[in-house]
């Protein structure tokens, strides 16, 4: 017997069918003994609808009141869980954030959660009941409704998980795990039987939109089981935890990508303590936020040249600011490129394997692919290249790293 | 300056441009200096929307369950109601039910305000905000939710209004007062400018819907004036007050009818004690609401003559057992008539005016309506009649008593 906290998104709930297939697979965990918490986001279309109707009435909506509509969206779905579960004879009882004190911080549409009191929901199982909870939302010390932000059910679940100390925490969603890169650009990527909450941040911080970042950031900090897995299918899903100790991992466990950057590049500038900051403070201050940095240092020490990507809908006002800040410091050029993409080898076994980032750049330039930026992390080397060429340099580098087959090093049990 | 609590229903908040039309109403009060309380019902189509989702997952959906999910329906409006006030340049705060503790008893779905902690929104009020608080709901002693019943935003308006010692309560709805009858019965109808709070429970009592019964009762026990005004027309409504010394109320305020009622009699019962009790015991043990009683006893005293109106759906039900209990009392025969319609005349004035039932009968008779049934409190007279006489009865004795007129004998400001 276990304790489960298991996380159903939008489109797992989107009609009342759908609910009921849902409790259907809550109730099978329920009649093996677990005890099982559900959390649920709004039915698919609901947040959008509401969205849609504040905006008619202010079209730019106070966040407090903000909340108090959204929130509306997954109380909808507890209740009618409940429902369901009931209908199919087993006890459930549903509470919103505030019911079960989830508490935050007062930043409307993006609070953070600052405890739980898990007493009701523990009293609930005790009982025998499936205890259904609304994500994506709480209260604030003064009692204020308060919404995590997009994603925020996911942190609700795992936040739950950590304050019950649950054996798993589950994540249904509409795909079946997390993959080594994205199926729909190489048809052999294969799901991964496990990843360490290390590689799956760096995977979803480069593009992997499988799970929300605090949501994996928490469960890392509170060593909370993560497994991801379909609402629609059967199957083991993937498995989040830290590494083991004995095991060998894999050297790559996954390719991530995206398109959402561009490039600057000042050159020429005098290259004298503070540049950085200099270039970097007028896009900081702007909220741009800044994502690979590259210095390169001319051969006689004189003068500099400084990279650096941001997302693309900033790209026009950063290129504006970099112009002005070159006259300002004497710089000779100002280059941009909206047209790049980011591919990111990401997995923990670089860090006892040299000559990763070597076979990386080899398998780009047989397919003659220029390298336009490089940066690299503990468990991750990132290239910037041209966009057009992104699919191709993916399929390239998930095959030199033979990332279709299962790993034979791994003595994954 | 007055503290005003105002209540919108359903119809008043059904779309966007509605509920900034009524948030345009709220303005021009704050505009004038008064502190403003709004109480709002959820947009109108949507508890009927809910309803049918959850009936979908689940036939009978359990009470507990329900008052989650339609309690979000208020919930939707006051976060609206508060943007579009913002949006007029108005500050406004939202509260859910719970979030100023309207405290009920547990009775989901027709729970009962116990108490409510008032001092937020007094806090709000000094700061200059208009607060919105959702209509219908409340939180019991354990932290669920629960909701009122049909008509309890009136309710909450009314318990907001008791316990800030407003000013005055007003109920916004899709007519512009209490009226003498129903105006499409009687064109000649006329707005009252005030009734006392018995009237009113009277008339609505009597079928007159312009008002929940308990919103009335709750404003009578804590004596807030209750003004009915419309949502789409000015005016001033109709108050609903105590009766005031010194002032000469009318005879006759109002005429209240309605057709949902059907009557049984039971004949030829052999009088002894106990024996109304073992009539009407079955009836009340199955949950069937009687309304009137009359009992005639024969001439030498010895058997009497049983009759009694329920709702016309328990008809056949309350008939089937008065058959059953004839056969063990030894009654002669049971009949019964589900044709009927009841005429009543509602007034304070009749306290200290005799002659008011015989008006009353000859106006019917001069019509040549044939009476059925009467019973009187202090302030009313109802008669039973047969439906087909309903408006041709209603319009006599609206006539008869010269209702289309102002009363002469007011001295009222």
């Amino acid at each position: 017997m276990a304790l489960i906290v298991q996380k159903y998104g939008g489109t797992s709930v989107g009609s009342a069918d759908r609910i009921t297939n849902v409790a259907r697979k809550v109730k099978t965990f329920r009649d093996r003994g677990d005890d099982i918490v559900v959390v649920v986001s709004a039915m698919s279309g609901e947040t959008n609808r509401l969205t849609d109707l504040a905006k008619s009435i202010m079209p730019e909506p106070d966040v407090r009141e903000m909340d108090v509509l959204l929130s509306t969206g997954e109380q909808v779905t507890i209740a009618l869980l409940s429902m369901a579960l009931q209908q199919l004879g087993c006890e459930a009882r549903s509470y919103t954030g505030a019911q079960v004190n989830i508490l935050t911080d007062s930043a409307h549409s993006k609070a953070r959660i600052l405890g739980i009191d898990e007493e009701r929901v523990r009293e609930d199982l005790g009982a025998g009941r499936v205890v259904v909870v609304a994500g994506f939302q709480g209260m604030d010390e003064e009692g204020n409704i308060t919404t995590l932000g997009r994603g925020g059910s996911d942190t609700t679940a795992v936040a739950l998980a950590a304050a019950l100390t649950a054996d798993e925490c589950q994540i249904y969603t509409d795909v079946d795990g997390v993959y080594t890169t994205d199926p729909r650009v190489v048809s052999g990527a294969r799901r991964l039987e496990r990843v360490t909450f290390e590689e799956m941040l760096e995977m979803a911080s480069q593009g992997s939109k499988v799970l929300q970042i605090r949501a994996v950031e928490f469960a890392g900090k509170y060593n909370v089981p993560l497994r991801v897995l379909s609402s629609f299918q059967e199957g083991p899903g993937t498995l989040i935890t830290y590494e083991e100790d004995g095991m060998e991992e894999p050297l790559i466990s996954g390719i991530a990508f995206n398109r959402d950057e561009a490039k600057l590049t000042i050159q020429g500038v005098p290259d004298q303590p503070g540049i950085a900051s200099s270039i970097l403070g007028p896009i900081g201050e702007a909220n741009i936020e800044v994502d690979m940095i590259v210095q390169n240092v001319s051969a006689d020490g004189s003068m500099t040249d400084f990279t650096f990507t941001v997302h693309r809908n900033d790209y026009q006002n950063a290129l504006d600011m970099l112009r002005k800040t070159a006259n300002e410091v004497g710089a000779r050029e100002v280059a941009g490129d909206n047209r790049i993409a980011k591919i990111s080898l990401v997995g923990v076994g670089m860090r006892s394997h040299a000559g990763i980032a070597s076979t990386m750049f080899a398998a780009l330039a047989k397919e003659s692919i220029n390298i336009r930026m490089i940066s690299t992390s503990e468990i991750k080397i990132s290239v910037v290249i041209d966009e057009k060429y992104l699919e191709l340099g993916v399929r390239a580098l998930h095959n030199a790293f033979k990332l279709d087959q299962e790993p034979v090093a791994s003595t994954e049990a």
